[in-house]
């Protein structure tokens, strides 16, 4: 493949819209975004790149998959959030790790971390580099080490085995969604896990952070799909034994789950998969307002019914993944099925919706091969859904300020924290670019909360945008806390959550967390300051 | 209430069966054990006791709710497995707690951890005292202490708080399951969690051991159902925020979950909780042979049915639980709802069953009131599940050897688990006691695995009983091991799975629960011993 991913932006570098694509949505943005006065900028050129030298040499010992390439070091940098893609698009790479290994095996991984702990160099793992929490950004801690390294797995890519009894597979942990997918569609299985960097992040990276995916209920987080995970740690291999259920002691997975590469390096795992399903029905509710389809979204999420997708949009979400215009909220709802026909289902979770005012025109229910249950409005959400990092590409080279950031709370305070954030986020928005939008969806619904998640786009003042981001960033970070939210249902802590994050969790667990890095990782190289602050070396 | 529970036994000391009951249950379960001569022995006294001395005196700042009484310290002398109670027959409390403490709040526990850390005092926290692998048995590592107190938490029992909208409820830790739903039920909410110790074990407990529980499917363990959870720990509360998901780093609850009093002492959670179900749908479902019966229920774990019963009983588990006696295995399955009729759910997964051969009369349907779903073979299931126990002290007063083991182990593995555990414990049976019976039942199902659950019964020889049971419990621990099982699924680890659960874990992991427990419980007191070595105090 000589197809390239972009060295500064989401993706691949050809999806970035050539000029007058972009001049045309600058247009169409500005007039929707209050106060929003957007323009296109060039992008950044490889050959201006401002990187910082190196400033170790690349041992012998790993000279056979390791390098200092400037485009390498570049595309290592960052992640995929805003402060990333403003910076990648200036062309500023000061926090370019200096070297980029790209292991070929475990022992090329143990090799890499065996040196780096005697020569005092920070080891970042670096999955698909689509953090938006600042995960893979070794350069701000620089100082206290003799330099940094992004480890990147991406040649650990193969499903190794399948156990189509169990329904499981041993997957590496640097295969991508698509990688893996393709892989496992030959033995008629599925992981079904869509994040939206599904088409770059790896198993590795989402068993990390926690990733959250397709199922909108039961099956929430990438959590409930590990059977067993196998983690390379300084002190040796970290590797539980594949069980269905245990309750041998506290879960050793769930230390792994979350732990963002600062324990050690995941290298695979057994994951639980699902076969292609063979029933679909799926439907689109209208609401008037927001509050009666949240209380329908509500009592969804305690039918014990289990929607694959429950995805509530209000009316700006709903216009932004251009779903619907009329200013109306949008239910999508989908149940599937490799077992059974869907109808009793999808019947019940509509009698649900219109109790609650919800406006249905009636399911789309579809057996093997038809497919509709992506069609339609779900269709568009779903095409909208993936293209929206791209968009973020090209609003950033227009100055604009956008991010999204999500939390989960109980049903109880949800409204309460609605209210607290949109009126947090609008007020910085107004005070901070002069306006601005702000949309909210649910990407994951539990019986007892909902996962709200927030996306606002503004117009920002050159040079200023990342000042800009950060004070909405914290005006929204304060409110969530504020209200009773976590910090983050499933984009990860990173560097930019660890103020919040700190408040959160019990003080008692946190001097867990420490002491175990310490015990595992005595050299202090992994993923330094994520969770927890660097170890003096 | 002057109702007493047993010093010795399961449960309360009034069901323990008269000497005409006993005599008649010897003749009958003699002649169903091959190779058992079983004769009835006069329950212990408690003025025959043997108890060690008291080694340390009551601190005056505990004396409000600390005590030394003979009674009080047998009674905190074991759990309820087959090694507690043949011990608490014979009268030997020689692992009697040197004290007992009933804290009345938080502020009594904080200063019982305070003097036990300066005093270097064992604390066992203690719940129900049900456990069944020595959880709660302090004695045996008095050497490296001064002393040992029991901590019983049972005043702290009430439902503080409840969220009707998020459906959830702040409960103490000592409530047991009764008290709990009494309570619970007066908002029209239950917690829907039985175990067979439902009676006397108490929310801590079943946090602290990850307690199996009502659900065969989806909700199985106590983990599914906290929300939130308060742990006291020697260095301060460890109280995560109530939310119902999170990405934000490691969950911190993960890690109290199976903790079993190793890392502080459970004080309260917010718990999920389920309304009463309105509509029921049940069936039993009868197959020839042990094979096609797991090849149903395999296919039914995958569905995506999630039925809240799925219990498979084989033919000698079926007799034992009085659910039939013809030489089938039998099926229970079963369905509940708040929000919506059955009979859809209950028709397909009938259908699977009836695929591999099962035979059923047709299910079952009930809507509130009628409680059918509960009543005939299902009815018959339930009433024995709770009265084993029972039916176990009465075993012990004749001599008997009687144990459970449990695991859970992937679908691809259970067929060669299950010969290799079979023969090696009927191999044991017949070398060390000359015969016995062994029944298997799944008590909970996954769409990657069975957990199945073993009960065995032999006849024993007076005074070798504790090493005939040593030997069979070994070598049905080595099988499962050996076979990739869990040394637990529900049980939990306590003193009795020490060595098998050492294999099980990852390496670095029982380095992250040394690290951790000796960060959060600096002097070793809490429950020394149990998931790893008592530290040097």
């Amino acid at each position: 493949m000589d197809r390239q991913l972009s060295f500064w932006g989401w993706g691949w570098q050809d999806r970035f819209p050539d000029e007058a694509t972009r001049k045309g949505l600058a247009m169409m943005a500005g007039a929707m975004i209050p106060g929003a006065q957007l323009a296109i900028r060039p992008p950044p050129q490889l050959e201006q790149l401002r990187l910082p030298p190196v400033r170790v040499d690349v041992p012998e010992r790993l000279a056979a998959f390791t390098g200092a390439e400037p485009r390498e070091r570049a595309a290592h940098s960052y992640g995929r959030g805003f402060p990333d893609l403003l910076r990648g698009f200036l062309g500023d790479f000061s926090a370019a790790p200096d070297l980029v290994a790209r292991p070929r095996d475990e022992a090329d991984i143990e090799a890499t971390l065996d040196w780096a702990a005697g020569a005092r160099v920070a080891v970042i793992p670096y999955g698909g580099g689509t953090s938006v929490v600042g995960g893979v950004e070794g350069g701000a801690v620089a100082g206290s080490y003799r330099g940094v390294l992004s480890l990147d797995v991406r040649a650990l890519d193969r499903v190794v085995e399948v156990d189509p009894v169990s329904r499981a597979a041993r997957i590496q942990a640097g295969a991508t969604g698509p990688g893996l997918e393709e892989q496992l569609a030959v033995h008629g299985f599925s992981l079904r896990h869509y994040p939206q960097s599904f088409e770059f992040s790896t198993l590795g990276g989402w068993i990390a952070t926690r990733a959250g995916g397709h199922f909108a209920t039961l099956y929430t987080h990438i959590d409930d799909l590990v059977e067993s995970v196998r983690m390379l740690t300084p002190i040796g291999p970290w590797e539980s034994r594949r069980l269905p259920g245990s309750g041998a002691g506290p879960s050793p997975d769930r230390l792994v789950l979350g732990s963002e590469g600062t324990l050690g390096v995941i290298t695979e795992a057994w994951m639980r998969l699902q076969p292609r399903p063979r029933w679909r029905a799926s439907a689109s509710v209208r609401f008037r307002d927001f509050g009666p389809a949240v209380a329908a979204v509500r009592e969804l999420s305690q039918s014990g019914l289990h929607p694959s997708n429950c995805r509530l949009l209000d009316a700006r979400e709903a216009m932004l993944h251009r779903v619907t215009t009329d200013g109306r909220c949008v239910l999508l709802l989908g149940f599937e099925s490799a077992d059974h026909p869907l109808e009793p289902w999808i019947e019940r979770a509509l009698a649900i919706a219109a109790a609650h005012g919800g406006d249905c025109p009636g399911p789309k229910v579809a057996d093997e091969g038809e497919r509709t249950g992506a069609a339609g409005e779900a269709g568009a959400w779903r095409d909208a859904f993936f293209e929206m990092p791209y968009l973020f590409n090209a609003l950033v080279s227009m100055g604009a300020v956008v991010d999204t950031f999500e939390t989960a709370c109980t049903w109880d305070r949800f409204d309460t924290l609605h209210q607290a954030v949109t009126a947090a986020v609008m007020d910085a928005l107004q005070r901070v670019c002069g306006g601005g939008m702000l949309s909210c969806r649910f990407t994951h619904v539990y019986p007892d909360g909902p996962a709200p998640y927030y996306t606002f786009i503004a117009g920002g003042r050159d040079g200023a945008q990342r000042e800009q981001w950060a004070e909405i960033k914290q005006a929204a970070s304060d409110a969530l806390a504020a209200a009773g939210g976590t910090i983050t249902h499933h984009h990860a802590v990173g560097r930019l959550h660890r103020r919040w994050y700190d408040r959160e969790r019990p003080e008692p667990f946190a001097v867990a967390l420490r002491v175990t890095k310490r015990a595992v990782d005595p050299a202090g190289i992994l993923n330094p300051g994520v969770l927890i602050d660097p170890l003096a070396v």
